[in-house]
């Protein structure tokens, strides 16, 4: 039978990061495991309290259930669309293509210039909706789960539109990639 | 001054499915955005109250924060590994590469032979690790949070290890795909 350590010193130690080798072992573990993870990329727009628009690219959204249509994001609360995320009810969450790399890069952003031009519209409960996107769903805001200083945001999807089809825009490694060949 | 309709009906409504026309507008307008989502391949593996090993593949790891290190998936409680999720402490997250892909179909076939092989070993806490992943976290789960049928789980990473490099293992419309060209 094998035994099951109650204490985390049998933890094997990951190799030092190289840009931090003085970083604790959980961290240096995280980097280590999401340096080696590709993301879909998505913008996730509100409002705020006196109606400006707000929006932030996300390469965390998620799929959490279809019946009903629940998706998930995660964001800092030190994000500049935070206050107004944790306030709305609702928030319009945009699927981005390879010729959407320029907003996601813009609404990755300056915050005060990601509405600055004519690349969104105003749509439905007055949301802004990105243009050109793939695809968008409006949803209602279900659960806000916040943990330290972070949170998890939970979607109930109500409705939504489809743009031109494009191939999926991923992040991986501080770039913006491409997918490749079918396995 | 645009206004703010209170009521959903000025939801543009999205083309229907070609799988299901009949298909709520809802559901219709998650399932086509998701469609259109790439996401970077997981496996989640914890044990279960008798000490045996559960796991499944999982296209919803989201990082939270990196201070602490936070990371997120999302499951159906359906699932047969939830009762384990739901009960234990600790899973292991692996981030799979390339060289994985059987790895993944593996672990998201029949429940009862995901853990049948030499694919795995023991690791911290008597978890399942599993053998020649691109890295995997180890952690200890912080939050769960139910919707409807569907459950967030919220992991603080406490530590983990490194496998040999590989291009990131990618899952889209069914497939699995490599990463292409950087933009």
């Amino acid at each position: 039978m094998t035994e099951r350590p109650a204490a985390p010193a049998a933890l094997p130690q990951p190799p030092a990061l190289d840009t931090d080798p003085h970083a604790p072992g959980d961290l240096a573990a995280f980097k280590n495991a999401f340096r080696r993870h590709a993301a879909g990329v998505a913008v996730v727009t509100a409002l705020d309290t006196e109606g400006r628009p707000v929006g932030f690219t996300a390469t965390s959204l998620a799929s959490m259930s279809a019946v009903p249509p629940l998706a998930t994001f995660n964001m800092a609360k030190s994000a500049s669309s935070w206050p107004a995320i944790s306030e709305t009810d609702r928030v319009v969450i945009h699927l981005l293509g390879l010729r959407n790399r320029t907003l996601a890069e813009r609404l990755a952003g300056p915050n005060t210039e990601r509405f600055v031009g004519d690349h969104w519209r105003v749509g439905p409960y007055g949301l802004p909706v990105l243009n050109n996107v793939t695809s968008w769903m409006v949803g209602r805001i279900v659960e806000r789960v916040t943990v330290h200083n972070a949170a998890v945001v939970v979607v109930q999807v109500e409705g939504g539109g489809l743009g031109h089809d494009d191939e999926a825009l991923i992040y991986h490694e501080r770039h913006y990639r491409a997918l490749g060949e079918t396995l």
